[in-house]
């Protein structure tokens, strides 16, 4: 696997990790980077994450073999037209969003006869930091990446992408659309989302200053994940919306059943239901 | 502070984590260990946690200056009168549990002119290990310790719990009982219903096996709690039990919120939703 010229559109955590990853393997010859600000991208220029870069989509995809879309969610549906217009016929376009029904479907809208060589992708992987600062080369090892392919998706881009996060140390999946985000709404959005609404519940009380003082281990990992950019997550809730709420809905019934079991005094079924959660954690362990 | 005889009634982690630290700072000439197991009496004297045991709890607190009731908290109703029994006068009880109302309640119907030499306390810190095994002479340092003295309470068996746990590396703090319920319900216990609730959601879907193989490093800090002992956390619900409903039911509002802003699309009240959950959460970082 070997990439000649790659654009990265958006480079942050993702983008700028994936182009330092992929350098460290010797998988890539060119990197271009594209971004809306041009301090973003001296910076990764200095970093040596890119080797040029641009303001202008069109110019940054027009000789690419490769191309990364790694910007926020929310701005696919502006940016995917741009990006189409400029593409190599045969050049490659991936993303790294983390819903994929919405994409998908912005993609068929408007790709033709390109969509093909669209391969919707997912990296599960990131930190709570965000930018290219933050970005390292080794931030996909023996993470997941799923990737989405639709049954007219060509093979040997889908070989392609599936080897380039292969190079830099992923391990690859295929989903489909629906079952991608449908999953990862039970797995990332919901769990990101009772942890802000947690915190924000904490907040709200009147011995707030107070209350955070009295904080233990135990909630400082509980919501960690709520120091996330609070733009991505804005995004992902409009982007993965139908599952989210399916989700959260889902949620509260749980919720609702447990605090009937504890006004019920219901000793036996509240004492199951801790043992019943417990074992399904602990099979995670290996993977934490 | 200086214990000439200390006795420990329930020899797990916390309870064998102060025996140990105590040991180890040179405050303590005996400890007595008391326990439902003999072998769990056996494996303390081997790890020389303890000096000696009884099975028998008037034994073991007959001859004590200080008594350490570390017992799961439902025991404490019948445990209590027979310590309460056996106790010299002027001899100082002490607990460990993580709700204070329902222990103070029992303590004052039982105790008579011994309860002011009750002083309820509840050390913040723990592992998701339970058992004389899991227990170090470390585990107190930096860890805040709350005891929740009463109008009544006698101020030199207050000074003394308070320099034993400054003896280990606490940070003692006083609060009122109701104060320390309502803000354990809030920090700690509704964060690991949440938890516990998750998983039992997620293990609840068609995808089960499926799912918990998707998971990201944000699912298992988030869930990490989940893998403590269930029979304690059922004790908790029951003896925290109105502050906790009312958290859960101020969770439940909120998790409401939230779903009707995404369902409206809402996007100006979930990006300052976000931000302001961030903000909150960012303040804590120094503590984690």
């Amino acid at each position: 696997m070997f990439i000649d010229h790659l654009s990265i559109i958006g480079v942050g955590l993702i983008g700028g990790s994936l182009a330092r990853a992929l350098r460290k393997a010797g998988c890539v010859n060119r990197v271009t980077g594209c971004n809306q600000s041009v301090d973003t991208l001296k910076k990764a220029r200095a970093l040596a994450v890119i080797d040029d870069y641009t303001l202008a989509v069109n110019e940054a995809v027009a000789d690419a073999d490769v191309v990364v879309m790694a910007t926020p969610l929310i701005t696919t549906e502006k940016l995917l037209p741009q990006i189409v217009e400029s593409l190599k016929p045969g050049a490659i376009l991936t993303d790294v969003g983390s819903a994929k029904g919405s994409v998908v479907s912005v993609a068929r809208g408007v790709m033709g006869d390109k969509f093909p060589f669209f391969i919707p992708g997912h990296p599960i992987a990131g930190t709570e930091q965000s930018g290219v600062e933050a970005s390292f080369a080794t931030l996909f090892i023996d993470h997941r990446v799923i990737l989405t392919p639709l049954s007219d998706t060509n093979l040997e881009a889908l070989k392609l992408i599936t080897e380039m996060w292969q190079a830099v140390g992923a391990d690859v999946i295929n989903l489909d659309v629906e079952h991608h985000d449908e999953m990862l709404a039970a797995t990332s959005h919901l769990p990101h989302l009772l942890a802000y609404t947690l915190v924000d519940c904490l907040a709200d009380m009147q011995a707030r200053e107070e209350i955070f003082k009295y904080t233990a281990g135990g909630f400082a990992d509980f919501t960690r994940i709520a120091a996330s950019s609070p733009e991505m997550w804005h995004d992902i809730c409009f982007s993965n919306r139908l599952a989210i709420l399916n989700a959260l809905k889902n949620f509260a019934c749980h919720i609702n059943k447990i605090t009937h079991t504890i006004e019920n005094s219901d000793s036996e079924t509240l004492l199951a239901f801790f043992q019943r959660a417990k074992n399904a954690r602990d099979k995670l362990t290996p993977r934490t």
